[in-house]
């Protein structure tokens, strides 16, 4: 795949969140109710003709991944396709990062429903590992600003979290040449469910261009 | 939540899967169609109103998730909306696990598509470490017939992981009391992306019923 990038305006960005936005968030309660339901089989037909005809109208005109362009907003790639943060993607919870002003930690506060379920009730531990790895990269990287590949992230479970209300925060402890070491955790209301440890190493080529 | 447990019969499983595992797949082919859509605001008008109204069939009857029952199918777990190998949740890939004749080995060949991306072209990390967290743990409890949670889990990333075809594999290396060390890796048709280490312990109301 070629990449190009190219920079958006902040008014472009603003109306195309506008559009897909709330079609991504349709999406989400599609999952969920998908999820839970217990519709008879002619109700399923329905929903089967439902979705598959916003797919046809989806498709009515389609980017060409094999020419994919990326774009920036102001200096910050633009990541609405992200597995963990992307408003275009129902995949995503989506989180929205809160960045400290120290430029080095960051926090999220998020649901998770139970479209991220691993044992009965519970968030799948792969999924919490998903999460910290996003949010420890996040704090490494100064919000996705610094080119950073994650060396490796150790996630220690401390009990099993809870599906729903959520908090995972992150912070840069010490740099050592072109390895960041970070930690962070994932909490819910009673206190901290698990914990993570990452080295974050800037690439090659990064440093040959300082 | 309570949690009861009924057995369903490979009669009811089969009939059920055939109900809503075509369902699934037209929500992941939405999925794919919405997060390369270029289409104009009266198409991505039509698809919200199409998902609205999948949604609405779907909401025809639904679950009371606080009295959720769950069931059980040939002596294992039915984990139909677990969040990497659910065939209802269309979060899930699914990856497809594959046990190995001695009990305490498995693999999974799957495809990750856009959904799946964090860095342009490439896996999120974080769904690399969801994928072998999952892939480490049916590993150490034999298809998700044992009770074990996960202690630790260590992710070393080699290098970038395609999206595209993957293979995920886990073996455990040795049991210890309680605890099982297992290991396991990611890979594309070049070789590994990504290792991972992982510490899983029997839980202690397991141990006491013994």
């Amino acid at each position: 795949m070629n990449f190009s990038y190219e920079v958006m305006s902040d008014d472009d960005h603003a109306r195309l969140m506008a559009l897909y936005g709330p079609l991504t968030d349709d999406m989400r309660e599609l999952i969920d109710a998908a999820l839970r339901t217990e519709a008879d089989p002619d109700a399923i037909a329905t929903a089967r003709a439902a979705v598959q005809a916003a797919t046809d109208a989806l498709r009515s005109k389609q980017r060409d991944d094999s020419q994919v362009v990326r774009y920036s907003v102001g200096g910050r790639p633009l990541v609405w396709n992200n597995a963990v943060i992307g408003l275009r993607n129902p995949i995503a919870p989506p989180l929205t990062i809160q960045h400290g002003d120290d430029g080095c930690s960051c926090w999220s506060e998020f649901t998770l429903n139970a479209a991220y379920e691993g044992p009965p009730g519970l968030v799948h531990g792969g999924v919490c590992a998903l999460v910290l790895d996003h949010v420890l990269g996040e704090a490494a990287s100064e919000g996705l600003t610094k080119p950073l590949f994650t060396g490796t992230i150790t996630i220690r479970y401390v009990r099993g979290t809870p599906l729903g209300r959520l908090r995972a925060e992150a912070a840069v402890e010490r740099t050592e040449g072109v390895k960041s070491f970070v930690s962070g955790h994932l909490s819910d209301g009673e206190g901290i469910t698990a914990e993570a440890e990452g080295i974050f190493i800037k690439p090659a080529w990064a440093r040959d261009a300082e």
